[in-house]
């Protein structure tokens, strides 16, 4: 049987997950898997913790240099997040010729291409399954059960914080400060929320899956991002009575014009199966040339489900020595020809308040007329003491047609205010 | 760039799909995963269709024995079906070290243990992903992205005929009969539809999924099989509108009194996330003690969904040659010990035609109480001369109580017809 030893650096929530599926299951791996895995060292500062979770006090490291050096370990998990230290210790593991195993997206997002590319000059292991939607295999999928296929697109709800807000709204018709604050109480949002609530999150998610469904590096910084601290309970309600709900979408496109990739607040067809997706639960929708659409829905968050991500690649890298390393290693980040599309074509939806008088439909109307925009739907929703509220539905139309629209819209003395525009993908 | 040679035998409309990826997307292969992969030799009665697709006549095979021999032959893809001459090609490739890629669900089911025995004494590699739930990678999830997991249950739409009859019978109101024309117009069904209407090709997937999940052998004769001829549209109607929707599932399950196995029709909740996997559609639905629930959604058949599938396991057979084998591989079919539950628990769902009089209904109700089988809702759908359709909702109870119940209640003067009696899982 082959002995495998791992070192954890941090043991917070999602460290103490893999702690304790790796000490509790040992018999668990020893019989289905083969393998006898044991926890070696440990670093983490608080040491009572540590101690309080079974840890014996000779296995905590007082530093990176003792996990890199002690001979019993063979993968280091990095649990910890964030850049520093965490960039320094992944460095100095593999290095060191050690395997990483990690969960950290924003370490991905910015540093990939330089840590594989020490990976590989090391031949060591890099696997970051519970870096994109805990522990859904999507990583897994995209790497090992989709070589067959060109894909073509990718979309997901991948931040499990915005998708419970998001629901409360829908739902129970909550505000968002109010939803939110429900998800601070949960433990799903934290104190400072704008990581997950900015888009910050599901956009280094994003950048990660996508550069691995188009073979080539997408970076946080060319995917455009918008989060959900703008968006009204009302439009919310209104959109679902025609037909759409709001999800905070990340989504990928290979298009003929280049890489499409985005992370906003979108409108999707109540039947569409990512429709359906509510609370903090996660899911992607990929859709290849040759599978046609597919979908993985899971707990994007919390210490076991990553927890069970992270010791997926602990026995896959276990078992295999021949690591993949992607087709975009090197250390500025890629492939320059990469073509990235800057204006997308989309539809959108937008509320106005407007004066209620004769001729201003017309007047708005002439504005999109102007732009090239043709209308799917135009109603008023409702008319009080001279104003009036009016939905609009476009068909496609390019994103900065629709942006110079709304310029003009609210330049308009017949527009009292843009309530709310909202991207819908069908 | 290593070089693979492939084998197909059997070019059917699965074989042909990975005639078409494997050769239009060699260049592709070559740059994503630095694999040359060539066909180098088919099996194909009808030479013909063989020439149609591009085959070079002198890489047409007239035996086995050529496609064995042929020392640029790495990988040989079984898309026969059915158990001769499939069982025989796939020992002889094994046995001459070649690994074998198969779709061929039938022959998993029935031969798994002597396959996979006969591939770790060659050191061959033994891969069957397209076995099931067509492009899909349940397989590789359940391998290579759950191997953190202690599995407690699996459900499935593993069928795509099935769904999309049941689906028709749902949202058209279609009767069987007609549902299944249709499919067989569609080509979604066989001439003889028997495989699919009776449970006998799910069987097969959830033998192979629930072997997977629950770590040991399940043979496809341990698990309860019933088919959909027998359901009545009107009892898809009541269904619905009492919440539930009618699906063909495929459930396993790892309880402490053993395996529960069983494939048939099954009202789930409405909110169900398996509730709205609907035409032609599969899914597989899993939960696991780290990573809680996960659900996997795609298209279960067709020529390049299955043939992604294969493409996958040849890319990953290429990149690795440490092949994994179950830990059931022995010739007489497993693990003597496991112990699989034949009581189950279940609720169900029975609309009976009776007497409408004074006293029936205490009468019936008696009935399930006798054997300790409380109810969770009785309901009169209809009256007419005399007689009167009731639905009664039963808590979870013995499947044997609710058999003996049911012939209890046909034997009843009062109760003219069982109409209909569906088990609900929630």
């Amino acid at each position: 049987m082959k002995k495998v030893g791992v070192a954890i650096l941090g043991l917070g929530v999602v460290g103490g997950g893999v702690y304790s599926i790796l000490t509790e299951k040992s018999e668990f791996f020893k019989k289905t898997q083969n393998l006898d895995i044991t926890v070696e060292s440990v670093m983490e500062k608080n040491v009572d913790r540590a101690l309080s979770l079974g840890v014996k006090r000779e296995n905590i490291a007082s530093s990176i240099e003792d996990v890199i050096s002690n001979p019993n370990v063979d993968i280091v998990v990095e649990v910890i997040g964030g850049i520093e230290p965490s960039r320094t210790f992944v460095l100095k593991s593999l290095m060191s010729g050690k395997t990483v195993v990690t969960s950290n997206k924003e370490l991905f997002a910015k540093f990939w291409p330089e840590l594989e590319e020490m990976a590989k000059k090391m031949n060591a292991g890099l696997f970051f399954e519970a870096s994109c939607v805990g522990g859904v295999p999507i990583i897994r999928t995209l790497q090992d059960g989709m070589q067959a296929n060109v894909i073509e697109s990718i979309k997901g709800i991948i931040n499990g914080t915005t998708n419970y807000i998001l629901t409360k709204m829908t739902e129970e018709g909550w505000s968002y400060e109010d939803a939110l604050k429900e998800a601070q109480r949960l433990g799903y949002a934290e104190f400072n929320p704008t990581a997950d609530v900015e888009g910050f999150d599901a956009t280094y998610k994003l950048s990660i899956l996508s550069s691995l469904a188009f073979n080539t590096k997408v970076s946080f910084e060319n995917i455009y991002r918008e989060g959900i601290t703008g968006i009204d309970k009302d439009d919310i309600a209104y959109g679902k009575a025609m037909g759409y709900t709001l999800k905070l979408l990340g989504i990928g496109k290979n298009t003929p014009n280049g890489i499409d990739v985005r992370v906003h607040p979108t409108f999707i067809r109540n039947d569409n199966p990512l429709a359906s997706v509510n609370d903090s639960f996660n899911a992607v929708h990929l859709v290849g040339d040759s599978v046609g659409e597919i979908m993985l829905y899971g707990r994007g968050a919390g210490a076991l489900p990553t927890g069970s991500a992270i010791v997926s690649d602990i026995v896959f890298a276990s078992k295999h020595d021949d690591y993949y390393y992607t087709p975009f290693k090197n250390s500025t980040g890629g492939n320059k020809e990469t073509k990235f599309v800057s204006d997308y074509k989309v539809k959108y939806y937008m509320r106005l308040s407007v004066a209620d008088a004769a001729g201003v439909l017309s007047k708005i109307t002439g504005v999109f007329a102007k732009l090239s925009i043709s209308l799917k739907e135009v109603k008023q929703i409702s008319a009080e003491e001279g104003k009036a509220e009016i939905i609009i539905i476009t068909h496609p139309c390019y994103e900065s047609a629709a942006k110079k629209t709304l310029e003009k819209l609210a330049a308009l003395d017949e527009v009292y205010e843009i309530k709310g525009s909202i991207r819908i993908e069908e």
